[in-house]
């Protein structure tokens, strides 16, 4: 048996809220009940109300006492999308993690969980050093999520399944929707540093488009990543050679596309502009970037005298991260990675980020399990989409499909005439 | 046996898509092979690319034979979202249905079937008239469609519940997500003329709002309606109030919401425009009038020398109205009244509007029927929400809550801590 202390155990979500975050929060709890509170080792379980926000509060206001919830009321909040407890978007610093440190003193909390994307395993590495330094006994845990699906060392993180699914499904509806009345569809994805949402617009595609020309690929026929330079120019000539053949065209295109030098073409196109708490541009919750393009595909694809063509832009939104209707497989990860930190720390593990292997990928047979790794493997670094997954300047291979397509659950057979 | 003649039938698809507009193409396929074409009365069933246009069209370029589709393929199609056949914006005039009328002769069309709005019924009933004027017998049929749920006559119309199910699964997980980092989330609508779309969002909450204050209803706090006048002023105030007291804010507002003089809001906050051949602005597939909103509240709301609130917009789009996931109901009503076209034409009506009635609504056992009405009722004219679905300047009523819930199917449970 481990040598475990014995104290309290603090669950936080962070960040972006995904549609089986509440998942993982189920199985931190399950996995403590069934371990480290059973054995005694854990005296109460809080939820940080807010994130790290919450314990940072003065006493335990901004703590939830989950001890005594009950399975059936676990099992309603893991069926439910966005973070139960709240998130934040706060991004710790080396100050802010003092303050974490002492919100765990005041709270005899000897197991911190933490749910969310490479900020939050930052977090966890720098609470977890610092609670050494001082000699507290802190076992600090990463639990992955999120939908951008750009954390190291998984081979996808939970939250990513789902909002892949909601996106193949809307493409494909858009995608059908654009052929009946024809013209331009721009669709915006969120996204902003890793493409792998955006190519997920792929899987509307009921046959590959296995290295075809844009005119000939099945819906949608253009895919702009982040990880690709975007060039305007480029862009409206691939657009006008889709349209000139087809009468239509439908394109799905990352929040978070940039020109060569790596700035990002969003602000450029944007009339105004917001900036965050991390010195970021709105991008998500605007319609700009969208309307920009459009704008621009009006003006650039009208010929001298003529009728502009009928373009329309729709931005994804908010809504596909929080879709209540997940995939399947994507809830059952999610809840296991929340289980699985819970008996990294009854195994005597110190701290660690839950990471997601896949094991095996035959048709019919994707298997998946959970390992660890340390924080730092983790810790601030974003995944990009690898070169493999990238087919020229717009579009995605057979390789990503290949991987994304196990994740997402069974989409609908569609026909056409 | 009513004295019918024999020749070919055509269909058609007309207006915005929906999710279940392709199972009308369905039941009315069946239906004439079960009836006129097993009698000999109808030869060849004719589809019509891109509804009238394609009928127009010289010879029988525009048309899709499709007497031999067989039954798979029938509900294959049946289950895909959009419009199979192609569809149309075009709005014919009095010329535009001589030339529907001259298609019909040269293609020995004897049965004329258009499934569609207020518009396509009035086209149908044009070109019966044309058609008696001129002594071709021609036999015309309305089979309604439109997610605006805006039609004389009827219930409510196919199509409309799937989008009000896409609208209340989306507002239900974007208020968790609001709820989860505060802040004022704005959602717009479909639904230029009539409510009932927006009014859907309604239908997130798990518990009815029985009258409360917006903060004390369950979100969406805020609700706003072309129905009911829009003043900046009274939405600023609305907004300030929830905002102070919880930190966030969720608002459902149409697209169509207009001012004490009925002129359009939309246009007065967006930075460009675009007149479509209706003489329509464009409000969908751009963000500007949600973006245009989410200023309004920025700036209205910023204390002197504060900090701006969290304000983001999203703007449902194009999916509302194909997303591939549609309510079983509407899926089942929407085939019946294809087929019940069919089965009006073989019994010798000359010219009918098919629509929806409903015959029960105790919880559980909601039904409905189909049943006939002149075309001249249903053409043209546009159905709003009754007053007595509409609370005050900014909520819905129990009573539409009673009448939208059947419609849309289960909706998941969520919980909240």
């Amino acid at each position: 048996m481990p040598d475990l202390p014995t104290g309290n155990a603090a669950i936080g979500q962070s960040g972006g809220p995904t549609a089986v975050i509440n998942q993982s929060l189920a199985g931190v709890i399950e996995g403590l009940k069934a371990g480290l509170a059973a054995t005694g080792k854990v005296k109460r379980i809080l939820g940080m109300r807010h994130g790290v926000r919450g314990l940072i509060k003065p006493g335990s206001e901004g703590l939830a006492d989950l001890t005594a919830i009950d399975t059936a009321k676990i099992e309603a909040l893991a069926r439910t999308p966005s973070a139960a407890l709240g998130s934040t978007r706060d991004k710790p610093d080396e100050a802010y993690c003092d303050k974490i440190l002492a919100g765990c003193r005041a709270n005899d909390i000897r197991y911190f969980f933490y749910i969310g994307g490479n900020d939050s395993a930052d977090t966890c590495r720098i609470v977890s050093e610092k609670a050494e330094a001082a000699g507290y006994e802190l076992n600090c845990f990463h639990v992955p999520k999120t939908i951008d699906n750009d954390l190291r060392e998984n081979d996808h993180t939970p939250g990513f399944p789902s909002a892949a699914r909601y996106v193949a499904l809307a493409i494909a509806g858009d995608g059908l929707d654009n052929a009946s009345l024809g013209g331009i569809k721009i669709n915006v994805i969120m996204g902003r540093h890793a493409g792998f949402l955006t190519a997920a617009a792929a899987l509307a595609r009921q046959t590959p488009a296995d290295g075809a020309a844009p005119a000939e690929r099945p819906a949608p026929h253009l895919i702009y990543l982040p990880e690709v330079p975007f060039s305007t120019d480029a862009f409206l000539a691939d657009v006008e050679g889709v349209y000139a053949k087809l009468g239509r065209c439908q394109i799905a295109v990352s929040e978070g596309i940039r020109d060569e030098s790596g700035a990002e073409i969003g602000p450029k196109l944007m009339r105004s502009g917001e900036v965050d708490a991390h010195g970021n541009i709105q991008l998500s919750g605007s319609g700009a970037l969208g309307d920009g393009l459009a704008d621009l595909v009006k003006t650039g694809l009208t010929p001298k005298g003529g009728k502009a063509p009928r373009v329309r832009a729709d931005t994804f939104g908010y809504i596909q991260r929080c879709w209540p209707e997940p995939s399947p497989i994507d809830a059952i990860e999610a809840r296991s990675v929340g289980r699985y930190a819970a008996e990294l720390a009854a195994k005597g593990d110190r701290s660690a980020s839950v990471i997601i292997v896949r094991t095996g990928n035959a048709p019919g047979a994707y298997r998946s399990e959970c390992a660890r790794a340390d924080l730092k493997a983790v810790a601030r670094r974003t995944r990009h989409m690898p070169a493999e997954f990238i087919a020229g300047s717009n579009d995605i291979t057979g390789a990503f499909d290949a991987y994304c397509r196990p994740l997402v659950g069974d989409l609908p057979k569609l026909a056409w005439l």
